[in-house]
């Protein structure tokens, strides 16, 4: 039984040398855990390259996991990305955070380069580096294979071995920090894997206080019709979003070239129940369990997933879009960036792509081969600027944008923007005032309100990576009963404001470090597309392109409330 | 100048040693060239196993390659298969025989393993060995950009450095030795790639007789409608026969469960000449230039495989089924028994597939990865004997049937049974009198009189592929004019019956080494379906099981006519 504080492993590869010590208090007070734990030990190293012995990698568990508050299963991963080269945050699920808990460390900070590829095995308060000759060469499941039978492991496929830019680490055979290539970090440093047991249990200062703090979470989110509705995420996964974004012709279609997609119906969440006639899974601890199996042990993919390897690039064939998610597992790769690199691929070549050839061209792009492959590999920006079209590269700071058409949702247009880790749907998430109606609704096609609306969900995503919480609680409960939850968990008193004060904290930081990396409000930007081109339209519903007038005004009184110079 | 009589090149890879000597005239009288020789080369080591540093692998040229005579651009490539097991020979296109006779060589035999990775260097008159670590691990257009700026080229890719059972050998880009898998003795050879180049002429004996024979030959395949007329060869290729098979219900479709693919018509030779705007290319000296290659440098798959990876496999995307035969080429891998092994898995484990799945099993088979993959390039046959289902594997001696349903054309049912290379169409090709009508037309649903026609076609297929020309262009010229154009050449009087009793002579030797080795009548036989059930049938044609007596008598019966015990 150990107090929710517990210690920091500190693993340097070049020299074989591992050091703990206890977690200091004052960056649990200012970052919380998590993320926020990633961004401030990383910030004096910030201006490494991704791939230099000094650049860390971080694994880094949130106050509440361990305990009984509901889906405390997550951490973070945090680096600098390969593919951005702003700093990066994932946030995963599974049961790896639990068990680094269990086993009496709050975060894993590794650095150095190992001259062979090893495994850093973690158990109960030790950890040693193995070499690890025979998982080289070797996709996740058969890593997982090796070493996963018990406690958790975290991994990476060929594609991070081989540096892929969007290279993912897979945890537990399907959790991932997917986006942003940190499996390329991982791979940089010939860190092949790390598994990690531990057996103790958390005590925490308040149980009763947890306790009624989860049962009014748990209340919510059984009242709730995102999460537990018939329609919800509980039943179909993320994939309940496929009809949604459908009916309102904002699904990013060929390369963001049109935003719908006629056949988007055979890979919907209830398409895919059918057809698997799937079973949830989760992560530790989560009483949602959002992810789906198939009856043949089919990973079903997820929303993003479907849409990206189906709309975006053409594909209404649902077992070539499931391959296609397997394959990104397996290798470890992103299934955002792989697909959206493809789709620009297809437009800058002016070819329409069959299933077949997306599956070879992504396993081309996974191992890094052949000439396009390899191109690919670096994302869809430098190829596409390579190519003389960086336009056509869809995303934000070089990272791809997720399966959203900002035409469709100006709160999502100005958040892919204002991202400080570039095109990403999970930084503030404005969908779900725009389409979920939650907490309530606002007019998508409307920057009225929204900065401030940005503004605020920044901060809050940051404390919830930072707990480590699940944003999808955050469709029922609120950051009132989660402050309840860690005031009871750490004796110390959190409130709202607090809280939402710690997460200003991160995000101002991860701002400052990117402007040291040579990031500026002109990176805050969209791809043109956005600005010139019409979306889709039907008899109700009118996509024109975005005033790029109005877009400027929203950032500018965003970056007023930031309290940013904005100088535009 | 040379004589029409050149030098054999003995190679051992395990010593280094090379040597050459005349080619015996006895040889050249008795076994022509191609495949001859190399039957009669491999007979007293046929015993050895694929992979053992005695077997012998060949390289051999015609006496008729390098000449004028038409379709003599041709070569062959024998060892002993390591998926049938039985004495194996393909017949190749493209310039390598040209570039071979020209350097002063009619055959390389290549025995002995190499302890690195070698490259075969052959350049008028002289050979050497260089070691070619770059070349490790390349497809065959990586291996071509090398070392194919000049003279010509022969290479496996990783497929046949994995020694899967499978694996083709890749001449001139999209020239393959493919059946078989001679590919994989040429990795176990830790032979990479061969490379030769030659300026020498060949002198002929009576250049005004070879003048003469080849104006009839050109004079007849001017005339005829199946090569250069409106629907055939040199308009489609292979795949002007994608309507006729059609149209006669004998597709092999879902693993030879039905005859009829109602998408067919979305990879005939008309689509695909549509789609990708098809050019013609060819081997060197070819009038007929039956290779087509689209626009963009796509190389249309042949008939075999369109139709396997297609309507064998249930897949309608035409441009998935031209990555599929993009991959083969690219990994060197024999079409045909990767497409009916994928088949044979999708219908053992009950699943339909789709294109991207059979794309990505696919890459598994060619690279030997993963479990399913690993299993599948061992070949249809030891894939399903292993699941308990060894009539599922719709193989002859273990070589997986091509494009003809044998229900639809009883001439091909005997012909696949007797084959001495197991189920394949090119050893007597009956399709030629039971589709074509050539030189007569007969009942495609009868036994009557095709034991004698399949002996003919065999003793004159073996000589085909000795002399070496295409089998392509006896749908217009007869062996008569052949004889002409080699009397010419070599100034010795040849007419059909000495032509054909040296293909009877080939025909029994391989019989002989095959009985060596175990075969007997029990495995001329096809895979029970056939005897079982129906094809799909439709108002005017139905396509019952094969009765298995008539089909037995029909053996008999050929085996009287070939002089052999018959002894069932």
């Amino acid at each position: 039984m150990f107090g929710y504080v517990g210690k920091c492993l500190k693993v340097n590869l070049s020299t074989g040398k591992i050091q703990m010590y206890n977690t200091p208090e004052e960056l649990c007070d200012e970052y919380l855990g998590g993320r926020g734990f990633g961004v401030a030990i990383i910030a004096d190293r910030i201006t490494r390259e991704y791939d230099s012995p000094e650049m860390p990698l971080i694994f880094a568990a949130g106050p509440l996991v361990a305990t009984s508050a509901p889906t405390s299963g997550r951490m973070s991963v945090i680096s600098r990305s390969p593919l951005t080269g702003t700093t990066f945050d994932c946030s995963v699920g599974g049961r790896f955070g639990t068990e680094l808990k269990k086993a009496g460390f709050d975060l894993v900070e590794i650095t150095g380069i190992s001259e062979k590829w090893v495994l850093l095995n973690i158990n109960n308060h030790h950890a040693f580096i193995e070499e690890a000759p025979a998982l080289v060469g070797k996709n996740t499941s058969d890593v997982g294979a090796e070493i996963g039978k018990e406690g958790s492991y975290a991994t990476i496929g060929l594609a991070g071995e081989k540096q892929v830019r969007f290279a993912s680490i897979v945890f537990d055979g399907h959790y991932l920090a997917g986006r942003g290539g940190l499996g390329a970090v991982m791979g940089a440093k010939r860190l092949k894997a790390i598994s990690v047991k531990g057996n103790g249990n958390i005590s925490v200062a308040d149980p009763e206080g947890l306790t009624s703090a989860r049962e009014e979470i748990m209340r919510l989110l059984r009242a709730s019709p995102a999460v537990f509705g018939e329609f919800g995420l509980s039943e179909f996964g993320t994939a309940a979003l496929v009809d949604l974004i459908h009916a309102r012709r904002m699904e990013p279609t060929e390369n963001f070239r049109n935003t719908f997609f006629s056949h988007a119906s055979r890979y919907s969440g209830y398409a895919m129940k059918t057809c698997y006639k799937t079973k949830r899974t989760g992560c530790a601890g989560c009483p949602i369990l959002c992810k789906k199996i198939g009856t043949h042990g089919e990973i079903i993919p997820e929303f993003e997933t479907v849409s990206h390897f189906g709309a975006l690039n053409g594909c209404s064939d649902l077992s070539s879009i499931v391959e296609a998610n397997k394959i990104c597992n397996e290798y470890g790769l992103d299934t955002i960036s792989a697909a959206s690199s493809i789709a620009c691929f297809s437009e800058i070549e002016g070819k329409t792509i069959s299933p077949g050839a997306m599956i070879s061209l992504l396993i081309d792009i996974a191992r890094r081969e052949k000439g396009i492959g390899k191109s690919l590999a670096d994302g869809s920006l430098r190829y596409a600027t390579a190519m003389g079209h960086p336009e056509l590269s869809m995303s934000v700071k070089g990272l791809e944008l997720p399966a959203y058409d900002p035409r469709g949702a100006y709160g999502m247009a100005l958040a892919y923007a204002t991202s400080n880790r570039g095109g990403c749907h999970l930084r503030a998430y404005p969908i779900s005032h725009e389409i979920l109606r939650k907490p309530v609704a606002t007019n998508r096609f409307s920057f009225e309100g929204k900065a401030r609306i940005i503004k605020i969900a920044e901060d809050l995503n940051a404390v919830v990576d930072s707990l480590t919480a699940c944003k999808f609680v955050f469709f029922a409960a609120s950051l009132e009963e989660y402050a309840k939850a860690i005031t009871a968990v750490t004796g110390k008193n959190f409130d709202v404001q607090s809280l939402l004060k710690i997460g200003e904290r991160i995000w101002n930081l991860e701002r400052r470090l990117n402007e040291l990396n040579g990031f500026d409000i002109s990176d805050d930007d969209l791809p043109e597309r956005f600005f010139k081109e019409e979306g889709t339209s039907s008899a109700n519903i009118r996509i024109p392109p975005i005033e790029r007038n109005a877009f400027l005004k929203a950032k500018n009184n965003y970056y007023h409330i930031r309290g940013y110079e904005s100088g535009e």
